[in-house]
């Protein structure tokens, strides 16, 4: 199947967003997606973007059961490691079921990649659940290393109240 | 102790550096340092810059046995979540053994959470090394999450020659 890899335009955030929500129903947290497509557009599309965006894009013949043709994506940033520089971390990956087994989940990875090199970075780091072995599979094959069962790092959030607290300055108890 | 917890300027990549070095080797993974203080000021300093900072400084008579006066610091940058929008990052936070216990890492947290949601970002993310229990204590008595004690979260990283073969195009055997 013929399919492009390009970047996401502001047009496509509607679109976007809808493999966002799918994706958060496959990782059984559904309830956590508070963004919009308008968020999206506001917080990629400005001269100094929070995220950017590589969409699979296949031809109208080719569309879902539903009538789409955007079918995956990629959402990834530029971070920073005082230890390695450079890096970019890859947000989410994700490929429509109905077109998987085609190649474009390991399409989007390797132009995210190439991107990362070409602005400099040494590392694209991700966060994968741990019963997804499919994901752990589809990225230890390609030389993926699990930092949490390698070095131990672990993950930690702060969020709402807690977020406030720390800012406006009545650190708990 | 009076003292001032300020941006970073370029003029202090060289103190920055000095104490990621130290922070690599409370860390046990000093041989991970591959960053400089050239590579600081040409990637923190740019129009777009990669990572933010802030620094403790201390007036000249509190200064270190060694004669520091820059004792401590948090570095950040912005990133992004597609289910909850704008987020900052904490890569580090460090205070030198002989300034701890007079709040200048809650200050430095701080800070840092009110820049963030003077920013919009709604979470606060970082990770933790699972033997760091001082730290662990410390995040989570403010409220933090680990999640990956709490949802399963894995930290991964492609590198070196792994990311080389993504971006090029030889995906492993």
């Amino acid at each position: 199947m013929e399919a492009v890899i390009r970047p996401c335009a502001a047009a496509d955030c509607g679109e976007v967003m809808r493999l966002i929500r799918e994706l958060a129903e496959f990782e059984k947290l559904p309830d956590q997606v508070q963004t919009s497509d308008q968020a999206l557009r506001e917080d990629g599309f400005a001269s100094n973007p929070f995220y950017r965006c590589l969409v699979v894009e296949v031809p109208p013949e080719c569309r879902s059961r539903e009538g789409h043709t955007i079918v995956g994506y990629a959402l990834y940033f530029f971070t920073y490691s005082t230890w390695k520089g450079r890096n970019l971390y890859l947000e989410d990956l994700y490929v429509m079921p109905e077109f998987r087994g085609k190649g474009f989940g390991k399409k989007l990875l390797g132009k995210t990649a190439e991107i990362g090199l070409e602005n400099g970075c040494t590392q694209l780091k991700f966060a994968v659940l741990d019963w997804n072995r499919a994901a752990i599979d589809f990225y230890q094959g390609r030389g993926a290393v699990d930092l949490t069962a390698a070095e131990g790092w672990h993950c930690f959030r702060f969020e709402g109240e807690a977020l406030e607290r720390l800012a406006w300055g009545q650190p708990g108890p």
